[in-house]
């Protein structure tokens, strides 16, 4: 995932959403305000009221505005060559080794996914994002088992493990300071995808 | 991961951190204080500031008694039959309907690995978690090698895929609502043993 999602907002909205993932990234949810959110805002304060309600209901609008962009950037992309395309996905999801905005990026989602016990909606998010790459895998897989250069499998099944694995991943990057399993995981990752996957 | 833990503590140190993990789980990292972990204590809250110096000291105290219990309990056992062993330390780790205590239990767990932003020491303590429990999957394998009922494979490997998959597993169930993915993935799992790991 990258995080220049939100580099050249294009309205007075994209810039709102841009200020919020500003803030968050600097103060965390924990401390975020709106006042906050002014403050990397380069309009008036004002604005922001005049469009979201509060701070869940301006971050939850980050949030979706970074799905539908990935959404449209990467999800909704022709599968041209299956193999080509689950190891380009895998590369652009996996961990291997952040710079520091990227790695800040993700202790920020890390953050925002811990708010489940006090807000449902960022459990509702998140299940709908997961959705979304895993899903995106399965049909990659179920392309390539069409076309004969994957194994018959259950892209459903095979695109869980892949996903919950580079879930995993993510997380034990952004929170714990050991990297030292990062090959380990690519090369466990390759060989079952040889085993399991390619024909 | 069990959440009886905390039922019996033997002295007031124990009690200490026991008010603190039900403080904990009550009101979340952002809105813990030690005055909230007071209200959880029976006994005089001086006797909190007497042993810790603040609330950082407490929950990374709170951590590292977890971790010590389930390294006697369950780490530091002997190996006796490979294949059993593995099993039921994957059922142990691998999140499959959990209770609601449980839940909240994860879901501490994940706002505390969310903290790494601001304080360093909570990565330490996770990256020294986790290889504490994939150094005890590697142990398995090896044995399991060893004894000719696994097949020849990298221990390391094999054990950072199994970890990092059941920790992704750990990270979806905790923070999203949905749990459609779970039976796929114990069967791509066990998929993936047949294959990989079972002679």
């Amino acid at each position: 995932m990258t995080v220049d999602l939100f580099d050249e907002p294009s309205d007075t909205r994209e810039e709102i959403l841009a200020a919020t993932y500003r803030a968050l990234r600097r103060h965390g949810y924990a401390e975020l305000t709106i006042q906050r959110i002014g403050d990397e805002f380069e309009k008036s304060q004002s604005l922001i009221y005049h469009h979201y309600e509060d701070k869940d209901d301006l971050v939850l609008a980050c949030l979706e505005f970074m799905l539908e962009r990935f959404q449209t950037e990467f999800v909704d992309a022709e599968i041209e060559a299956p193999r080509a395309a689950l190891e380009t996905t895998i590369d652009l999801l996996l961990v291997t080794d952040p710079d520091p905005d990227r790695l800040a990026f993700h202790r920020t989602l890390v953050d925002l996914r811990a708010q489940v016990s006090h807000d449902p909606t960022f459990a509702e998010h998140f299940a709908r994002s997961d959705r979304l790459f895993q899903d995106r895998l399965a049909a990659i897989l179920a392309a390539g088992v069409d076309r004969g250069t994957f194994q018959a499998l259950d892209p459903d099944r095979v695109a869980t493990l892949l996903f919950t694995t580079i879930t995993g991943a993510f997380y034990r990057d952004a929170t714990s300071d050991d990297r030292a399993w990062v090959d380990d995981l690519r090369e466990e990752l390759d060989e079952y995808l040889e085993m399991r996957v390619y024909a």
